[in-house]
């Protein structure tokens, strides 16, 4: 292909990416009634993997992404979560729970991690190690947990962008009891806290309340503050 | 079109998309160097559209996303961020600036902004204002900002995907003075407390030590849990 093209190609293609990743996200919506059909596998793997991609502060991904598909389990969290009707009508829920306590042999696992993913001696990472076990050490476990649940909010903002690209519904969810179903499934001996929840499925036409409203958003204006 | 075309039209299109989400997210990492290239309009407009489009909880959107070109604010900012190069290397600065406190005419504005929008009386809202109202007022002041801190981290993971998506080079930076960069830039006076930073440029390929680096993630297995 002659060069130009390609060039232009290119452009078009990527051009072409970035309208359908802003199509997609004005197509998604908090999803209030889904319709009970399944997601396909690959694309709960696609979404999953979106979530693995996401960044996090010094790449140490300080939480784990809960994946229930089992109607029953399903049934009991919603117990835990005002009941609402997603959580059955759903497909799939992903629970994001972020590390409860960071502690130093979590550094020194992720030290052995990047030197084996990357071949290099694991001794040259010493100054990376002593920063981010300095950083963990100076902070209360408080104050670690909230830092993790952060980075998990990253994965779960990539998550959801991730699902509008699929064409999947998903409604991301606060309203719980994080207590409740830390309980419920165990987490707090895992070193886990759930922080929020995302939910996959596919709209239900009839029932949903919110399917034809329009997407309310601060303009620009508002939510951009241009310095000078 | 025959049907069955355009539904295979429709299918391979959104199999594209997503693959070149995955491939976007696979290409992007935290540059260290940039190269001091601009960032062309058109896309860091796209960016800051997608923290827009970006979910918050109850569509609340409690933070503003600060655009900082202006080369001389940026070496003032790199003083209170250990001098991190990129940020003056960089083409574009975002800051991420959650509410500081929120009050019940946050609230009251909103519900008014969704009755115009959707041309329908503020007074259907009245049951969704008062559980929002009942939401923040029965928080801290300090606890209502953590919230939307964590808001705000939904569309700093959103902004980062979108300038993958872009082939936007970008660093997030959690690496900085908070509390010395809002007194620089007068935030606490406008309800704003900065919370995360994202660079926008183009990486340094003879300078960035990182920029052949394999990426390093958990396993999947590692990351999910899945629950039976």
């Amino acid at each position: 292909m002659h060069l130009l093209l390609l060039n232009n190609y290119i452009n078009i293609n990527l051009k072409q990416t970035i309208m359908n990743f802003l199509e997609a996200l004005n197509w998604r919506y908090a999803v209030k009634r889904m319709n009970g059909q399944k997601v396909p596998q690959e694309k709960v793997n696609n979404i999953l993997e979106a979530a693995r991609l996401a960044p996090s502060s010094a790449g140490l991904q300080p939480y784990k992404v809960i994946l229930v598909e089992n109607p029953e389990l399903r049934k009991k969290i919603q117990e835990v979560a005002f009941n609402q009707p997603q959580i059955a009508e759903a497909s799939h829920l992903l629970i994001f729970a972020a590390w409860n306590e960071v502690t130093p042999k979590h550094v020194t696992d992720y030290m052995e991690n990047i030197a084996a993913v990357r071949g290099i001696p694991v001794a040259s990472l010493d100054q990376f190690k002593n920063t981010l076990l300095g950083h963990i050490t100076s902070r209360t476990q408080e104050q670690n947990h909230q830092w993790a649940a952060r980075q998990a909010y990253i994965a779960f903002g990539t998550a959801i962008a991730a699902a509008a690209v699929e064409h999947v519904d998903a409604t991301p969810m606060e309203g719980f009891n994080p207590e409740a179903l830390d309980e419920l499934l165990g987490l707090k001996e895992q070193n886990l806290r759930s922080v929020t929840l995302l939910l996959l499925g596919y709209r239900d036409e009839v029932n949903d309340f919110l399917m034809n409203a329009k997407k309310v958003r601060r303009e620009k204006e508002e939510l951009v503050l241009e310095l000078a």
